[in-house]
């Protein structure tokens, strides 16, 4: 089995993959289907996001349909006309039977789109769930598994090679894989840089957070293994390709 | 003074960049003018470098301008047409007096391309010029200096963070310098890799070279500091933008 990891999306994944942005897009994913929201739907911009949740008639009265709740975020604050940013301690505090929340964020949900042009299976990992994300993912793998680090803005997010490794030394601790140069990059940062606190808050987009007042989600963030939902591409019931549909795994 | 270290290029490079592809590129060029080259020229294409040298008139007939001698590669074999691979072993065992020569390659000239569209000095760096490069970068910068990687076709490769750790050591020791989350990165993995010769001889395009039966320039390209020459974008006698000119600094 081939363990591959990109330090930023590169797509041609041939097999199974898992997505991380940790701060905050996929952590946050976890926490929306751990407080009982029966779907994300992540999608491929705003406009899209707010297409599912509002129609407009001819007179220009707007009619919501309450299956849908927004969240998302442009630069780590909330969208206009979004229910939610993109916080995992905002979700973690509300209750989300029975509704589906329409994600849209800079640059997880970019990373999820490209993982998912190819990918047979697409998960997504975070610090929060990385031992049933890992495990997740060795049990559907058949010939590679590619960890895929979504990056700020296209460069390299120290706390997402962080997390990578973290989920590679866990897949390495479930049977032989052949590394490429990414996981050995991923593995020698987890093991080298602390804490996953000291990791993350250390991080510019962890200090980019604290400053905006947002340090509780990185705190947040930062704890490992404590969920073992999965969210998990529905493959089958995908409607449209802008809005891809996770359910929990 | 700001140190940035992009594990894959970027750009949007306001100051200084040092471009690295040790393996084999930026190594390459060291050797060409260590041996006498009077300029390179590194080419957006082959198509252009053999443009350069190669005259055909209208009876199809080629006359060669004995100025130009071309060096390059495609997936680590020489390019048809061209007098040379991309082989510091073979560059060093030459003399290239009075030459100039036009290279092309698959990573590390597409690199520099990006680095010399905003970049104010652009220099060529590999483990081998590693202080002198430090030394002219922290001479020429006024608020930044960038490392660029240039990876291998699009994904990160371990055997430039590895010599971008380097560099960013040796700029460490000079002087005082805010890091981004990349710099960390290619610091943790120069220090925690072994020496140089483990480091590049393990990575996946070293292992590719050996199998190429190129092992030799793994090992030219793993001695550290052994040169001062620093190839140095000449911004001011560019002719085109298709063919950038360096000249030993």
């Amino acid at each position: 089995m081939k363990l591959r990891v990109d330090l930023l999306p590169h797509g041609n994944y041939s097999d199974t993959v898992l997505v991380v942005d940790i701060l905050r897009a996929t952590t946050t994913a976890v926490a929306y289907l751990e407080r009982g929201a029966s779907a994300l739907l992540l999608t491929s911009s705003p406009e899209v996001a707010l297409a599912l949740r509002d129609t407009v008639n001819d007179a220009g009265e707007v009619t919501r349909n309450e299956r849908y709740l927004l969240g998302g975020e442009r630069g780590g604050l909330p969208i206009p006309g979004f229910d939610f940013g993109n916080s995992p301690v905002e979700a973690a505090s509300q209750n989300f039977t029975g509704r589906e929340v329409v994600m849209n964020t800079t640059n997880g949900t970019a990373a999820a789109h490209i993982a998912a042009q190819s990918g047979k299976h697409v998960l997504l990992a975070s610090l929060v769930n990385a031992h049933a994300a890992a495990r997740r993912a060795r049990a559907l793998a058949v010939e590679e598994i590619a960890i895929v680090c979504s990056g700020t803005d296209a460069r390299v997010s120290l706390e997402d090679v962080y997390a990578a490794g973290v989920l590679a030394e866990y897949l390495l601790a479930m049977g032989e894989f052949t590394v490429d140069d990414g996981a050995r990059i991923a593995l020698t940062i987890r093991r080298n840089l602390g804490n996953p606190l000291e990791a993350l808050s250390s991080s510019s987009h962890g200090v980019t957070l604290e400053r905006l007042g947002l340090g509780e989600d990185v705190r947040w963030a930062a704890r490992i293994s404590e969920s073992t939902v999965v969210p998990t591409l529905n493959q089958t019931t995908q409607e449209r390709p802008e809005a891809l549909r996770f359910v929990a795994g």
